[in-house]
């Protein structure tokens, strides 16, 4: 298993497309042929969009290498493009599959909430020139935690069989320290296609003041995201921060 | 007078070269001239060096145009890379030099604490991989406050004067949230060149072992760069955060 940290910024999402090279599945698949000469396919835990960054995602792969589990860390590293970096690799059962495991997924994003744009976040970040209300936001962020339909949150195109996900905790945060910037903390069992970045969009409606946080419940018990006037907030600002594997001994 | 960031992974540094077109100054220039037609150069408050990064860097230039202060900051950014922006823009006394002025400048040089560098801020710090002893480092960093001759922290290159400079607080501060990180902030009226970069790379060599924090006295009185045995850390990890005009009313 290799816990794994990338750049999203010049990647076409994690998951691997025919005929195109630039996934970071297809990056990792490659350098693991370098190493060991065998063709692979990796199984990773979450299949972030085009863009979006990761400090911890996973993906599992079988091997006959002899190369102690430890040692792929550097030895894929020198093979990979700087913006994607194997943080750990670690044995786990045989029969181990980290999208049929319960997990707990920990996603930040990143809103710069300034008028012009930090230039050193704004790869990780969402510009938003309008003042925002984190409480508006706060208390909008707490209608959705619990088990719902995410039907609402999830893009049109999603094909997955049953839209109904655990959200356990989203928390707004301020930070002014150096200038002004909000994190929405989104933690969950799961999450369908586009849904951290609609929930989002949603909140920074919300705490834009053209919506209410109760309306936030109306939309989600709408379940069509037709219902829901709230835009898809930018890839750029989302970062997968954790992925804790539940039942899987530590990393 | 401009407050300008910039990420400055792409350029040859701020001041401006003859014949190179890829500098903080050249590239502001040459924006000044597409909104008011005039050639100017603009007088920086801070010349960082190539690959360093700032968040309120600051510049003056005059202009006969008629455009508000105020309205430089978009119709500059309109004209710049994404990787430069104008933060604000305010009217200044005429007689005002950045330069000749006294300020209070803080630096921030980050360090990433892991094995493996963290993708997501591999443009912005220096992978460290080695464990750092903090406690040291801050006792290190205590030395060289106050008032000094830093002739053992300045680039031999120097065509300073004067090597005597004022620095008023060194702090080093561990970051383990998301992974080990450590910000050393260096706070001063002003600095040599690759000064900052140099107390950097002096503090690594005392948190890593190589040098007790006594010693740092003893190069420090040596004023002399090359008794000083550390190297210059990278420009990369060291970001301009803030510069103080004292007597000049806020901008």
């Amino acid at each position: 298993m290799l816990t794994i940290a990338y750049d999203g910024t010049d990647y076409h999402g994690f998951a691997r497309l025919k005929e195109d090279p630039d996934t970071i599945e297809g990056n990792i698949d490659r350098a693991i042929k370098k190493v060991t000469g065998e063709t692979v396919e990796i199984t990773g835990a979450s299949r972030t969009d085009s863009g979006v960054h990761a400090l911890c995602n996973a993906a599992v792969f079988d091997t006959e290498s002899s190369v102690p589990a430890f040692n792929f860390t550097d030895a894929l590293n020198t093979k990979l493009p700087p913006d994607i970096r194997i943080r750990r690799s670690t044995e786990v059962p045989g029969d181990f599959h980290p999208r049929h495991t319960d997990t707990l997924k920990t996603y930040r994003y990143e809103i710069d909430n300034e008028r012009t744009a930090d230039p050193l976040r704004s790869r990780y970040s969402m510009l938003v020139g309008y003042a925002l209300d984190t409480d508006s936001m706060n208390r909008a962020g707490a209608e959705l935690v619990g088990e719902h339909d995410f039907k609402s949150f999830c893009s049109v195109h999603t094909q997955a069989a049953s839209t109904v996900r655990t959200v356990t905790g989203i928390e707004v945060i301020r930070d002014g320290t150096c200038s002004e910037r909000i994190y929405i903390m989104v933690r969950g069992h799961g999450f369908l296609y586009n849904m951290v970045r609609i929930i989002a969009g949603t909140l920074i409606d919300v705490g834009r003041g053209r919506l209410a946080p109760e309306d936030v419940t109306d939309i989600l018990y709408a379940a069509d995201r037709t219902k829901n006037p709230c835009p898809t907030a930018e890839a750029k600002g989302l970062t997968l921060m954790d992925i804790e594997f539940l039942g899987l001994e530590d990393r």
